[in-house]
């Protein structure tokens, strides 16, 4: 089958395989045909090197479910990403394309068939392989403290922009800080407050500030705009360490808290009810045989969510 | 008077100044004749230029109380470092020998009225200098969630050392790590568990770590020993931004607390019934002239806790 590889020997390289072995499903597991899948941070960064991962990246997908449990084949499916051993023997969780098994940038990928949860009729593909980074999105609200005046979102991102549709259906002050104009704009659009980054004054005010830069300098600028005892959320994942000086966070007693991924059933419940607006984030779709270009383009800032499809045209 | 001095023009130095103006207290303020004073690992850092203070440091300190309110003249006083200006005009918070105001490294200095304490008889000043780093020390239970089977202390200096004595007394296992044989010895002497950074491999399996390293590597290791969901906290400063890895903190959704002073009183109350025992960690009283020597040591392992005895000798 056709897939995005990720090499890292004899260097790391990210290149189209023609012809890469199918994956058979073992016990438990379902195989899956992908529809379309996301590209993220995350797959931007293990291009770069994070997790050491060599293999098929991608963990953002929508699928049909071709081999498997009689119950699930034919179902229209997302997987949540986490893979979890059943037997005691293993300790070792697997995460979809991104640590110790292959993911969603092919054809057909295998996942546990626990992981799956079937889409609703009235979510489409493209909306569904939103699934995953708005169930991440959702999270931040079990890291949240339930009293919060004022919250900031750092980064107008891909992340960003789901987690500012979250939290704006909470109480209390928004505001997206990013530095990105054709982002902010989507901000306006849904009536989020928006600001350059550029034109704030850190003043040490907001009582939490949920960091989606996917930069080391986020946490040093939420550490500048948090008040003392407040709540900085992680959840940006770098490839490489960075030069950070943490003495604010111990002189003004911070919170910081990673955060990483989410339950699916809310996110496909905000979807399938209408509440989080997704199409609008799209900016390209590409043939998976372009692969490598799409991760080009969703690095750059003209891009917002580019999406995979494998497959015949 | 005699004190020793940071300076930051037209180089960064510290030097006793045998001259220095005599402080003058102003409203709600008493002038205080310093006993004892002792040297942290914050004034170390200060040396090297963290908070860019200039002027006399020292925040550990015993002394009488000369000038001021006839309430508390001649009152043996031990201080809380942190100076809140009480008009509304002013947000600006000073520190004591951290920032925008002297410390204790004098024969003399001022604080604000509010912030002394009275030193009880049966507490010795070699004691009472311990009562700011010890209301740190207690100020960790603040921070700790009330279940945590395990728990780790990292760095057994001065202030892992009175962080353990603490969480020696409370329920769950607990080790501390660290480098020095010698301070390392100090928990054994306590019954506390104690163990050489080299003879650990770190599994993710504290619930909580306490990081007293005063070094940047500490919240690598910190990471490397917590539970998935586990918490840090954070006790040391540094003077230079150091190259962190945050993403296991991420992928872990670790929280990471920064924790800094705590309340006088209860530190107050553990030395005067004798439950922390702190005379065991004093390894060297400078006077005050010899102030720079007096820091020099305290950097070095061979040393725990220095103290410096300013005025007559």
């Amino acid at each position: 089958m056709q897939t995005l590889v990720v090499t890292d020997k004899p260097s790391r390289a990210i290149r189209v395989e023609p012809s890469y072995p199918d994956p058979q499903p073992g016990a438990e597991e379902v195989k899956v045909r992908v529809h379309l899948a996301g590209i993220c941070a995350t797959d931007l960064e293990i291009a770069r090197g994070y997790m050491q991962f060599a293999g098929v990246p991608g963990h953002e997908f929508v699928g049909t479910v071709v081999v498997g449990d009689a119950a699930w084949v034919g179902r229209r499916v997302v997987a949540e990403i986490n893979c979890v051993c059943l037997t005691n023997h293993c300790r070792r969780r697997t995460v979809l394309g991104i640590a110790g098994r292959d993911g969603a940038f092919a054809e057909y990928l295998v996942v546990p068939a626990r992981n799956c949860h079937e889409v609703p009729d009235g979510v489409t593909d493209q909306q569904a392989v939103f699934v995953e980074p708005l169930a991440a999105a959702v999270h931040v609200l079990d890291a949240l403290p339930p009293q919060r005046a004022r919250v900031a979102v750092l980064g107008s991102g891909r992340l960003g922009l789901l987690v500012a549709q979250v939290l704006a259906r909470q109480d209390g002050r928004l505001e997206v800080i990013g530095r990105n104009p054709r982002t902010l704009a989507v901000c306006s659009r849904h009536a989020i407050e928006a600001r350059h980054v550029d034109d704030i004054v850190p003043a040490g005010e907001h009582d939490c500030v949920v960091d989606c830069t996917g930069a080391p300098e986020g946490l040093a600028l939420a550490m500048k705009l948090c008040r003392p005892c407040g709540m900085i959320v992680l959840k940006s994942t770098c490839a490489e360490p960075a030069a950070i000086d943490l003495a604010p966070a111990v002189v003004n007693e911070l919170h910081i808290v990673g955060n990483r991924c989410g339950s699916f059933p809310p996110a496909l419940q905000l979807l399938a009810e209408h509440r989080i607006e997704v199409d609008g984030l799209v900016s390209a779709v590409y043939p998976l045989e372009q692969g490598a270009a799409a991760l080009e383009a969703a690095a750059r800032p003209d891009h917002i969510k580019v999406l995979l499809r494998p497959g015949p045209p």
